[in-house]
């Protein structure tokens, strides 16, 4: 590898409960795509990514197991440079999961589908934000991409 | 098949966490049955359903793990007409299986074997009722029999 | 009567307030059937209870008055075998009902036409509900078969 | 009765707990005036209502007794066009006149003598308020007339 | 009457919900005598009022009915120099007993047979306790013996 | 001026932030008039009250500025004999719009377009109305007439 | 002593905080009666039971010291068939007095001058109320007349 | 123009209050750029666009003014496609602003420099996030262009 | 400038919404000093600090527009030595004002001329005084005096 | 003495808990000065009290002991003109010391030497605030001399 | 095994989520030892109990799915005297771990490596630990042989 | 001394309010041992730790006074190498304690002889926790000696 080529960039995207009902069920919430086309659509974005910014090479998970999103998470360690994490509900009271992404310590982004600030109150508070770098919500399936593009740009 | 004939109906009962320890611990609480013992009376019941109603299927399911009793509920989505769920103790903060019911979409009857609302503050919530059809507690096995029952004539 | 023929059981049903509107207005929240009709079917259900299980016989009354509730459920004393009550909105703050079916300690069951965890907050919680033997809310006039079934059954 | 003239327009009013001490007890608070004379008043808007308007007929009715204010408000389904109901106390917590009054389904006015905004804080929420068409407070007899006057104009 | 005699006393005793059911059932709360013969005390207490402290009459009501209730406080205007009042559990939620004590502005004793402070939350708030002079509970039926005593000699 | 002729009678109207937008947006809560429209009606309102009762003299502000709402109520002091005040939102967060009020001391009634109290809860309360005369909503722009005949006429 | 003479009763009487100053300040809440006064007064009642009641000895003590009063109680073990304590503003706070009279087992009574119901709202809560037998307040230095008749009569 | 160039998209960049201190003071949470250099950033990134997607043009504003923040969004009604409104401390209380953003119904991201939920509960929950599109928090000025490419992609 | 002689101080003195009204209405709570007579005092207050102690130049600035205030704190950056404020009701949920007294990072005094501690609940809670040296409540027009003194002295 | 002389002022300054610690731990958050320096300066500030304004005359007194420091508030009846109280810890809860200082009726100003509203929860809230005639926290030690400063001169 | 010698004691040790990382990130919370280290001194800990005091067996696991703790602790039932835990995470939400607990009714003590309740406030809570014999937490690893001890000596 | 030999520790053991009842009362919560007992066990394992590990002396001091507690805490400084307090029901509420522990800044371990998270609500909440490096409860007596060991040997 020519020194002048930046590091490739590795990122871990976990998928929460029930994400893989994506595009099934409920589109007026969470949209027509399904998983799989979502995950399709974010590995084309790591492919365009320039050349001058540096290869992208993404790990994509999805679980309704909260033990195996934070089994994924901790996995991480050593292998990626950022975490973008779509929790699901397990925003809402995982405690767990919290501590893994603080355990692990890699910059990670919250992303949610719809607008959780704009739902029932339970899903206005998240307590996964509070050791993230930030977090984005209500783009729909675009939201992992503008969180890829915050990790790889920032 | 006669079209005189009701279609048959096909209801998944899930049994969530500590529900495997009936009869063995705190008969005080939830009686003396096992969960052997009372779904062999389920399927006594699914059997006794009289022709002129229509056949009944019973898928069971059982398990201590979050992540379990959501696949449980989704893989449910194209073969089971109703769900008649237990969820024991993650009732009072899983918004996973929540949202697990919620996009299924099929007719769901949450059932607990104690008055819920008569203990620990902490139990008169659940956070999956809202997304259920209706709420049966305090009667012992024989709420799985009316959650049935009412999924059935209803 | 022959020894062998279980003894007759007597319920009270009590209706509160409100419920006399039933079939009138709002079906689209409480369906089309008047409480004649409601109480109709309880009566046929009654009579088609099979006499092996033995003779059940329903006094059934509707209220708008809490005062007046609370007289009929003194009143089942000495005559009733258990009670089915509908508390309409009363369930949300009527101590003096609660403490009437504490009083009589007969075995009681709350019903609900709605599933009042799926309706505005004040409705999630029961004051009466702690000193019943279990609850059922969400399957219209049918709930209050279930309750009178639970009672008889168990 | 000339095709030109408009319909009569029939108001039901309700005074509710303790406002028939109106005029007897703390003036300082409620004023001076008794009930049959606010009552009086209010028959005088009535016939004085101007012919091009419409004629306006009243039903006052005053009760200590929630379940007769429930009663009243039923009864107006199939007479009245409008209800101007002073819940008094029961604002507060009567839940059971709250779904009487959604029930009938008619435009409906709350009003309270005294600015129950500025008096203690139990007294700033009515339960009663969510399912009226507005709420009229701090004007003493005067706020059943503009009641009275926003049910007959807008 | 001779002017050296102090001007006979008059006392209104109101007994609120289930109060008729005291020695009836839940004697471990509430004892074994039933209101028939805590009134009958009462009697004999007022009969047992020294000469020199003044004749002392009792008038004595039960009722389920709150508005019955709002009714006798109302009707002790004009006629009793104080009332002792055991709301029962209208105690916790019935403002319009309160605004009822509070119009007819009669010095007002409230009892309750049990330590309210000492059972279930909701039962430690009087909404009622505001308005009157003062509060009395745990002593059983000799808590009526103390508020009239207090109301006669203070 | 004939000294039979009553002082004429001078209000300020201030309509608070984004009611300028009135008309224009959201027409199925705020109504489809726009805010010169109701101005319009308000000065008709004006000029139609009879002799007798005394001329009106009306001046209308509106601003989407806390602070230039606070110096129109400031600027009414010497001047006005009233204030009706839509304060809008602000009405739910500004104690500095409350305290101007309390400090010029005019009779003062609070209006919404529409029942603020069924809707989002934080439209419940108002800071502003303990300070006001009274409150009046869910009446769309006549709630201004209403509220001026209140000043008005009481 | 005569075997039909009732065994004398001993009370402990306990005054908190600050009621050494009684009858010196604020006498518009308290009475103008100093503390020397009413413990003689309770002096003056134990000397006047009537012999066949038996006789009564009284400790009084007052400290504005928590744990002095803890001793007082603890003291009261062994010797006092009963305690009479106004904890005074300790009653809203001291978990350790609670504690306290739990440990010494003997029957005690809560007294408070005024009514603490009607008061600022951090007075309407005991924590020491729910360990007592009863709560007398309202009825000033009579108020501890009362509490000592509860714990001989009843 | 060309029938296939895209219209070019219009969007409002609104500051509010303190924004304009960015740079100058508390870098180690705000970062260490300008308000103009930001802003110069993303007009950067507009003329950037590529010419397929359409012309972007931006109008920005900064005010410590509520009322102006409400004035611009206002204006921004028949110019723009849609608005990415960073609204500061705004954001905790100003229901103005939210209903400001409500009623022009433009889509809207909301977005804040640092990551809001990890910091004081009080900056954890945002009035205007419900009426946004979506919410970015977190990333510093980069935040604004995700809010922007969110608006213009999807 | 003689090397002996202390640099001079730079007060800015912020008063915030009506306290313009200060002295002309509610004297009771306020005081009858009028805001100019008070700002006359400060300056006297300047021009004595001996020479010793150094020159005081103060600034004072009064709105009843909170972006105004904001504006005159941020502008207080480079000049003054430290601020002293009365926030007026802002101090309640100004959190914009907030952030700006900590982007300016100068020593600020919180004043108010009531005991804010004493009144009702909602002015208990300042959002400003976390970002302040301290705060002083309670004194009037002094309250200032105490601030400006404590800014200089310590 | 000469009547043109004022009458000497006399004040009790009370320390809490844990003030005879200052100047031996936490330094960062208490300062350097111990106990006895403090109260060595504010003697030195009485002594320096010029002559037309009056002597001044102070009592210290610090203790550990809740019953002491009501023991001295009560003692300074009659003595003393004010009091200045730092109640340490005891603030946040000891309704006893605030009874007391209610009791003694004399002007009272409550100091802290830190910005209680910038530290924990718990200190933003003084129970002995508002009995006091005002607040004054985080300027150290100075904090004695601005509250002795405020009772001499208003 | 001869008659003397104390039977063997068994302890299940379970680490819930995250505990797997113990060493490797945030040494500063929990310390550098790894869980293999940690558990190799309970090992010894336990070789090293007293022959009289008896032999002590450990079965030790930690998994980061609460499903497969709730298995452990169900299998522990028949196998173990007693229970250590260390939930993680999960104290502050698991009801179903507390159920597993309860359910079993083994002697369980709950540790925590940190004092969770210096940490943030939702860590001050745990739903365990009403249902376990006791608490021990702050103590790092050794805290997990404190709880070994209490479980083995009491 | 050898130099090989450690230096001996010394340890502060605090006793709050009612422990000097230990024994006496309420044997089926706290045990039947008396304090003595205790205190006796607790020198036993004072004198029984190994000369290897070094001598350990210590202070054991009761008080029902929370400021002879204070007192006490603060003479451990310059002595103590830790201590181990049972502050009793003054945990809950007593900051002056907290502060106390904080002053002297040793390390210190909170010991509660009952699992005070499985009692009332208001136990579960200890004030002091946060400033001590430890908790632990449920284990009796025992207790102290865990806690005494966690000081000796972490």
């Amino acid at each position: 590898m020519n020194s002048d080529t930046p590091a490739p960039r590795r990122f871990l995207v976990v998928h929460g409960p029930n994400l893989n009902m994506l595009g099934v069920r409920e589109p007026a919430v969470y949209g027509h795509d399904t998983l799989e086309e979502v995950n399709r659509r974010l590995q084309a974005w790591a492919d365009a990514v320039p050349p001058e910014v540096g290869a992208v090479a993404l790990r994509i998970a999805q679980s309704n197991h909260e033990g195996a999103i934070i089994d994924a998470i901790q996995d991480a360690l050593g292998w990626a440079d950022g975490i973008v994490i779509n929790p699901g509900a397990l925003a809402h009271y995982s405690y767990a999961v919290r501590d893994a992404v603080a355990a692990v310590g890699l910059p990670t982004v919250e992303v949610h589908l719809s607008n959780i600030h704009a739902r029932e109150p339970f899903r206005h508070t998240s307590v996964i934000a509070p050791v993230c770098r930030g977090q984005i919500c209500g783009f729909g399936w675009y939201g992992y991409v503008l969180a890829l593009e915050a990790l790889l740009r920032t």
